[in-house]
């Protein structure tokens, strides 16, 4: 499995708008294991986005999928910076979705 | 939702043996909504464990079962030190399991 776990700080007071983009518009993806959305609490402009894929291939391919392409592009202009990135090797677990 | 996106650096060369303990001991939890444990590809002891519960008191519930405690109890031997751990807000997203 390979996995991610982002942060990225929202344009000031853009974060809401931001979070209903990604929910909108990435629905399952195929190879998608979870894909989950949060709020910093302390940081009232910041995200925080972990991801578990079924493959680092999979993942790449869903950054070609038109809804994804469509949510990077309407939802670029509210993010102020993305933070670190880590990449991660998720083993198992519970709460892990059937890849489609 | 209450999420949990933490670190923890093994004893050296217990990382496979800590995880192990993590994946038997600790099944579907009340409140749990996802709990994925991860390997991190650059650090050979280091692990990652990401969490989503429905609230902060289901995690804090949690603690106190007793295969929790057991997991615990086995595992902080193999354990050299824990990072810093965040809090999160999850919103939604994908792969998030129906709370018990």
């Amino acid at each position: 499995m390979y996995g991610l776990i982002g942060k990225a700080t929202c344009v000031a007071g853009k974060r809401d708008e931001f979070i209903a983009i990604l929910l909108q518009d990435v629905g399952a993806m195929p190879g998608c294991l979870s894909y989950v959305v949060a709020r910093d609490p302390k940081e009232p402009d910041a995200i925080w986005i972990t991801e578990v894929w079924d493959s680092k291939e999979s993942h790449s391919a869903s950054l070609q999928l038109p809804a994804v392409r469509q949510a990077i592009a309407k939802g670029r202009p509210l993010i102020a910076n993305f933070g670190a990135q880590t990449v991660t090797e998720p083993v198992g677990g519970f709460g892990l979705a059937k890849a489609r």
